[in-house]
């Protein structure tokens, strides 16, 4: 579906996490990673809970007609580098299937990059893995430069 | 100087933050960003007061025979993904020049993946420049993927 959605993006709730991890879990790689049970494991809530008292940590939610469409996360990490300027890392950005090409993630990064500039952040910083090749673009499209190599280790 | 140096990693305090801002400075990145005076700029110190009221955040150097010989800071975050596990961020790794290829940069991060799967990670996860040759060949030894890209926006 083509076309601009409006959206409002506020601070997850408690009741948002199922959506969240479904959005999460439908993805290539998300997939084999979350597990979707009904009840969902207990881990998802002590997560919320941890994130939620974090005063550095922002997890919110695209919602558009009362549902859930996207989630990003935000984390402001105060730091020496760059004469003492925080940085800001964005994570776990997902849109709803259906809900793709409408906008709705521009805005999501958009509300981030403006948070971190307001936290007067001096850089924002995501990883993203190689093969997602369109959130690249996608993200190159938003002024990030693709200026880094993103190193993980797994356990 | 070749050999291993055996360093104590331990907390950094307040009177290491002119010896860790020599570290980020010193360095062709680094260079352009930092500000080198004595005193050095209040930002440095109001930063390390963030840092160090953080729970989450641990900005630890390498000591050897009590001089700062190297530095890193470790972010736990807490997040939703991967069944609600907290990831590990990993910045401003640095090693004084006179000091490297001793084995202190390996010591610093092994600290780091160790504490990190102590605290639950299951994910490390940093950022270096693609043109840090070297740490990236470093990172792949320690066992590190260069899996993602990192993606910036410098305001």
């Amino acid at each position: 579906m083509a076309g601009i959605s409006a959206v409002t993006i506020r601070r997850a709730r408690r009741d948002d996490v199922a959506a969240i991890v479904a959005m999460l879990a439908d993805d290539p790689l998300g997939s084999a990673r979350e597990r979707i049970e009904d009840p969902l494991p207990p881990s998802y809530f002590r997560a919320f809970e941890a994130v939620e008292k974090d005063p550095n940590i922002q997890l919110v939610v695209a919602e558009a007609g009362g549902t859930v469409v996207g989630c990003l996360q935000l984390c402001i990490l105060p730091g020496l580098s760059s004469q003492g300027a925080s940085r800001a890392l964005i994570e776990d950005v997902r849109v709803a299937t259906h809900c793709r090409g409408r906008g709705i993630g521009e805005q999501l990064v958009q509300w981030a990059v403006a948070e971190a500039r307001a936290k007067g952040c001096r850089l924002v910083e995501l990883l993203t893995h190689n093969s997602r090749v369109d959130a690249q673009r996608f993200y190159k499209r938003l002024g990030f430069a693709p200026s880094h190599v993103g190193m993980t280790l797994r356990f």
